[in-house]
């Protein structure tokens, strides 16, 4: 049990922060736990939120501005969670890398860009960077929440339910009228002979432990978005990357299309894609580090040697404590069950975040506290995530919304698509579709700039589905979504304002084709 | 009189549209006229567009969709105009360069960059990977307008107005019931002595003509989009740029706190600002080539030594042809002036596009076109641009909508602020925000990572402007702008799904304050 540190009083700026953050990094389980705890107010607490990720945070802000108190207890010394940590954050940082290293090498020779024959990139330097610079935003996180609005945490103590209105944390015991419980979820690992070696990496241990550098093949696991994020980085820093798919490459992009031309680059870069695969084995060096894997293929099984493995299998939510000593009801992929008020099956327990399982997204985390939040307070709410728009990296940005073109057409009775490049035999190899961060590839390697379709319902004139494969275009899908949830028609498009050359060529696109009553492909 | 080819039986692919565009570029004034006209159809046009540019294109699809027959009378080989031959597509090409260059500099010799200690950018190289790309989006443009879009074209000959219904060109004359005139506009130029010295350009001739490397010293005359867009690309090329603004720079930014940060990151990259100034006079060598500029400031003359001049002073309609031949009505900037149904003063003479005057945006070229095809085809129409998202770019991407903080102080009782960095002694040295293409900064140089404001008025909760310097935005202000028109409230954008790390932080940082009854700044 650690010491505690009482901070209520101190006005510490985002630098103090950042060092303080650090120092306690540097020393996990060590340092005195932080109390930031309103010691003046005597009300009983309306929540602990167990976890300051982004639902315990969100939610506790939402809770705290409509007037009630509340406590966020959490393990690490920053409030945030995982994202800036180990997760969203990182895979950002790696996937500006990949698409900066893929121009770079693209453009090597031409221009001021200087040959990249022979360049290999550095993992370590750049998990190096992220290591030192995340204590930036966690310290944001923290001063935001202390001094912009007014939460109240402890922080760098693991929090113990004692039982549904009792947390003990730093050898003091809380109390309140309700449990949020915001505990995560952790990634899943390999479980085949070996993978207890050195050198195997999850998207957690690879930014707390890389310490060495990977060699010149990386063996990626998996084959959805963790997986294709990483693994494009990896090849992008100039490595033999292989992926080990289980079963397909990418499914998670709905649209047949769009996916296509996604996993088309991904080959154009070199990276080696074996679907129908599953890892063995995994074989040490007299270290204790792996030095080659095992991969069952269709083809029987092929053995590469690799001192680096990385494992993008999916995440598993940590439910163990809560269904341990509250008995909360878990499902069968250990989430903690919940209603559409956030409400375990005991009652005052809630949960929130990725512990209640899938989507393991940030907007989820995020409204999911805020909606038990409000439920807390006394307001009516309804919250499942339901549909939303959704994206993932490989080097470049794949955006999509709504239905697939494969899914209008069993839906609607005829469709129209507007797309980008046009489809025809010589359609991939023009200048378009081109837009901020693709005029290089525009001009100089067209097949390299991007895809775009849009599909639209010729009966309702409406937008059912867009798809997007580029950059600059991510942002902007939260808000077109919104409007197609609103029925936005071609007709309406075309109406709005473009600021030209926009990523998606959306609005002009439809403007060719809105004149027609009968409408057609384009 | 130019001869005349027939294309209408050619079913030309874009790669032959390609050699046929770059055949006919290479020998202006010297090809034969391309006539994509149907000569089956006895039908009178509905109307003849003068000019293929962005508008007269639009507004022949739109019209042809309807129904309607139409024709386009282009000089140049191919359509789209300007945008993709001089104008937006150039500029955004250079602008990409520019942010790259800027990215390369600053990570110089950190992680996989190089040193760029005396790297010096070839701005011919650029202009010529230019040049020899264009063709590209122009063969599409008239492949899309002939097989997909069954427009009947002209090009490659000039037309010449005969009276109010007929257009003569390449000896031929063509009769319509209505007239379009999209003939554009062009650069303004210098006009002190010495102006007519070579090494002087606007953004036409600098993609037409340029045909030796500037030198270390670029002067650039001009301080709004135009003029910083090709000024911070000169600039990120590595050579001193100086700006010479007759009054204050980017005064087009509304938000004065936008305008400053982004003004302060030009000036971080060297960029020297000189405003109350005006060049007086120019000096040429003995080959008649410009080799310094006198400009008059604030503080006296300075005499600058450059063999390159950058004029970025705005654009003048081309409405002398209309004038003389029709007598349309004119306005004080040289533009026909048209009702809200594109009519000009003289009967059934439509005016669209860069003819009309500011904005001189592209999708007022294009909606313009659109809104005089449906007049002419029979449809109460009422068109006239007052309010749009805009943006440009400086080494970033600036987008602004709506009210500026200022602006909206003065028209709202009281404003709420949401801004990142935060509002803090050492807000701008911090990792946030941070999103695709500026992870890097947030790790390494934290204040070139952006900034961003939400202006919120507290008493609708709405939404009145918005305003954003970095990347990746510049798309989704299109279609926020289309839900702050609806009157979204901070509550609203707080229920939306963000794809986090989104470019504007907007939905997560409305959330943080949507839980007060009475909003606070964030």
């Amino acid at each position: 049990m650690g010491a505690m540190m009482d901070i209520r009083d101190e006005h510490l700026t985002i630098r103090a922060w950042e060092k303080r953050i650090d120092d306690l990094l540097e020393r996990p389980g060590d340092g005195a736990a932080l109390f930031n705890v309103n010691e003046d107010d005597t009300r009983e607490y309306d929540a602990i939120f167990l976890g300051g990720g982004a639902g315990g945070r969100f939610g506790s802000a939402y809770l705290r501005a409509m007037g009630g108190r509340q406590l966020i207890i959490e393990a690490w010394p920053f409030l945030g969670g995982s994202c800036p940590h180990n997760a969203c954050v990182p895979h950002h940082l790696f996937s500006e890398c990949a698409a900066e290293l893929m121009l770079q090498r693209t453009m090597a020779g031409k221009l001021w860009f200087r040959d990249m024959n022979g360049v290999r990139a550095s993992i370590k330097d750049v998990v190096d960077v992220f290591r030192k610079g995340r204590v930036g935003p966690h310290a944001i996180m923290n001063f935001q929440s202390k001094e912009q609005l007014d939460l109240e945490y402890v922080l760098n103590a693991t929090g113990t339910i004692i039982d549904r209105h009792t947390v003990e944390v730093a050898g003091r015991r809380f109390r309140a009228k309700n449990l949020v419980l915001g505990l995560g979820a952790r990634s899943q690992t390999l479980t085949c002979p070996g993978s207890d070696l050195k050198g195997i990496y999850t998207y957690e241990s690879l930014v707390e432990t890389l310490d060495y550098e990977p060699g010149d093949t990386v063996l990626v696991v998996g084959g959805s978005k963790t997986a294709v994020e990483y693994g494009c980085f990896f090849n992008a820093t100039g490595r033999r990357t292989i992926m080990a798919v289980r079963s397909e490459l990418l499914k998670v992009i709905p649209d047949l299309e769009t996916r296509g031309y996604t996993v088309d680059r991904m080959k154009d870069q070199g990276m080696e894609i074996w679907e129908g695969s599953q890892v063995e084995q995994l074989e040490g060096d007299s270290n204790g580090r792996v030095c080659a894997a095992f991969v069952r293929t269709p083809n029987g099984i092929e053995r590469i040697e690799t001192n680096f493995v990385f494992c993008g299998l999916g995440e598993t939510p940590n439910s163990e404590m809560p269904a341990r000593v509250l008995d909360v009801k878990i499902g069968p992929k250990n989430e903690v069950i919940v209603n559409r008020q956030l409400q375990t099956s005991v009652p005052n327990v809630y949960a929130i975040g990725d512990l209640i399982g899938g989507p393991m997204e940030m907007f989820k985390a995020r409204k999911s506290g805020t909606y038990a939040a409000r439920h807390i307070m006394g307001e009516q709410v309804d919250y499942a995530p339901q549909e939303w728009p959704d994206f993932l990296h490989t080097h470049y940005e794949v955006s999509w919304m709504g239905l697939s073109e494969q899914e209008a057409r069993a839906k609607h009775k005829n469709i129209i698509t507007i797309k980008m490049p046009p489809d025809t035999p010589d359609g991939l190899n023009v200048a378009l579709p081109a837009c901020d961060r693709t005029m290089l590839y525009a001009f100089l390697e067209p097949k390299m700039s991007g895809f775009q379709k849009l599909i639209i319902d010729e009966a309702s004139r409406r937008v059912v589905g867009a798809h997007h494969v580029g950059y600059g275009a991510k942002d902007s899908f939260q808000y077109l979504y919104q409007l197609m949830k609103q029925g936005l028609t071609i007709d309406q498009l075309g109406e709005m304002d473009e600021l030209f050359l926009n990523p998606t060529h959306f609005i002009q696109l439809a403007r060719l084709r809105a004149g027609h009553r009968k409408l057609r492909d384009l």
